[in-house]
């Protein structure tokens, strides 16, 4: 219950002990073909570039800015948190100019004030914002910053990285040009590739472009040849085979209970969550109006120790959660109701687990009124 | 049998199917640190930097080039296959000046016009080689080659994507600065890792960069926080848990065999598919003195339709051979012969599969004849 890998489930983890062909065999192409047209249902998309690069999550990040981001490009980076501070850096690497949009960590992005940014940089090009907060847990607002970027010509670059499969994600409605996830989120495969997905609009800006993208890994003019390449894939890397396995058995699985349940799901387990915690005494970070079910940061009690709590979590109970990332470390817990974690047992084990390790380091709680309070929301 | 992804064992299966650890789990990073000692075992060498990149040999590939080529390099690239093309496009996208030692595709690059090349580019930093070329199965001689660039005071990188198990790879004693290799041919693992090992010298070359590296997820300078984070390691990304599973069984395998012994296996399994091809009349595009044992480029015999003979392979057989790549599109079959490949079974599959391919395409053979070839080599 750490701010992912999520929990694996058997189905997944059988399925990335198929045996390997290889990544040109007609079967495996057709596995392909599949996956892709899972990845536009779950992006809620038509975009035809859309497939997971054969990478974790920040190689995905990689291949969007690289790509989108040409020498002197100018980039209005929103950064509440870790993954907008990653954003930064990935324009500087791409050879852009970051304009940064600081928003107080645990807060969703002001809309108004990227506006008065973006006033101010009528030469910007690309609008780059986290929809879901992995360092903190708050939700952006990513219909209204969008609808914003287009108003000022500007392409967005989304981070989906922990929202994907836990909270509406809806790449054509919003007009997102460019998204990035993760598998080891909310769609509970294991870590290791990143699904992406781009707009016309995106690949029209790739096109134009002057210089060479700075990664051939990456490149996508590229690695379209092998995953969508028309009458024939050409070879460009060989694609990690049974990792995508996994990754097509947890979009069988999400769209067996259905994405719109899914999401119920993560909201329900969420609730349970915070009242159980709530009634133990503890805090969330983040206001209700813009927290992320699955990406829960607790505040640490002043006077425990939050490391010693974690350690005998994970050695009493089998349980891992999170840390707190640069300026939150010490402060915060993150913990993840993620995928296959989000689920009633896990909500109660967390409470138990909790309960008993604050107890021993003098936080007094009672664990019989937190589950009774869990199990109000989770038998409503 | 194709150029990998090499025949995958049960046991690797079984070890991607493990439940998945968090990726800074305590139990996770001791199985870390075992695999970094693997690496640095199978690459011979002392090097700290010994670690598998999370993702595919390009990547690996690409991590080498972008961290040791900085804007304005010269670097000497030996091209004489695909994947020495491949290095030249790297050079350009880390910024850097290709000059091409271009060699005959299916022949071993000559040190003697290595050193002309070397002698007319002063200002050259780096020379960079593909020890096992899979798209012709010519082995480079490596030690030549270092012993010649380190003359010249250049750093080199290697690609031992193909050659590493499967014929000696020997870095401290060569003195190679950057290798990179895959998970998915000799090591019989998975695709989707790349081991890398970089000398101290490499290092002090990375340390000193004025301009940082064109890439975030690749920035070595971050990623061995991770990795060789010592007294506490820190998140860069998340790694493919599961994946690494499956590398650190691949390598328990390949040491309780013996290096030695799977090199000498590769040996005596490619001398025996030698003896019944050629017994068949075939010929190989690469020379005995400077010829691959696990990547064998077999000559498509004149009127011989080579793309059908594959889909008979794979439709009658379930027998993946690899076709030609770049200009030998056409003109030779790829015959891998990798790790758990390289076996018996393997040898006499093939000999029967394509004896029976070819007696369709109006190609006469004798397979018993071919397979008693075999034989004598295989119980010699």
């Amino acid at each position: 219950m750490g701010p992912g890998p999520s929990d694996v489930s058997a189905r997944v983890l059988g399925a990335m002990a198929r045996p390997t062909l290889g990544h040109l065999d007609p079967d495996f192409q057709r596995m392909m073909e599949e996956v892709k047209e899972g990845l536009k249902d779950l992006f809620q998309t038509k975009n035809r570039l859309t497939f997971p690069v054969s990478a974790p999550g920040s190689a995905g990040m990689e291949t969007c800015f690289l790509n989108l981001v040409e020498e002197g490009d100018t980039v209005i980076v929103v950064r509440n948190g870790v993954f907008g501070d990653r954003m930064r850096e990935n324009v500087v690497r791409a050879g852009g100019i970051a304009v940064l949009v600081d928003v107080e960590w645990g807060k969703a992005p002001d809309v108004a004030v990227i506006e008065t940014v973006l006033n101010a940089n009528p030469e910007a090009k690309i609008v780059a914002f986290v929809h879901a907060e992995t360092s903190t847990g708050a939700l952006a607002d990513a219909a209204a910053i969008c609808a914003l970027a287009q108003k000022h010509n500007c392409l967005t670059i989304m981070d989906a990285v922990t929202s994907l499969g836990g909270v509406p994600v809806l790449i054509d409605e919003w007009g997102v040009d460019a998204v990035y996830s993760g598998s080891q989120k909310c769609l509970s495969c294991t870590p290791g590739l990143s699904p992406v997905s781009l707009s016309e609009k995106a690949l029209d800006k790739i096109k134009a472009r002057k210089t060479p993208v700075r990664s051939w890994f990456l490149d996508l003019s590229l690695v379209m040849n092998y995953w969508n390449g028309e009458g024939g894939r050409s070879y460009h890397h060989t694609a990690p085979v049974n990792a995508l396995y996994g990754l097509h058995e947890s979009l069988v699985i999400l769209f067996e209970e259905g994405l719109g349940s899914a999401i119920a799901r993560h909201k329900h387990m969420h609730e349970a969550l915070v009242a159980g915690l709530e009634s133990m005494g503890l805090k969330f970070l983040v206001d209700k109006s813009c927290r992320l079910p699955q990406l829960n940061a607790v505040v640490v009690p002043e006077g425990v120790d939050e490391a010693s709590v974690r350690a005998h979590l994970l050695k009493a109970h089998s349980l891992e959660i999170g840390a707190g990332l640069g300026p939150m470390a010490g402060n915060v817990w993150r913990i993840g109701l993620m995928g296959a974690s989000a689920r009633r047992e896990n909500v109660e084990l967390c409470i138990t687990a909790l309960a008993d390790a604050l107890n021993r380091h003098q936080y007094k709680t009672d664990v019989t009124g937190a589950l009774k309070a869990a199990h109000q929301v989770l038998d409503a």
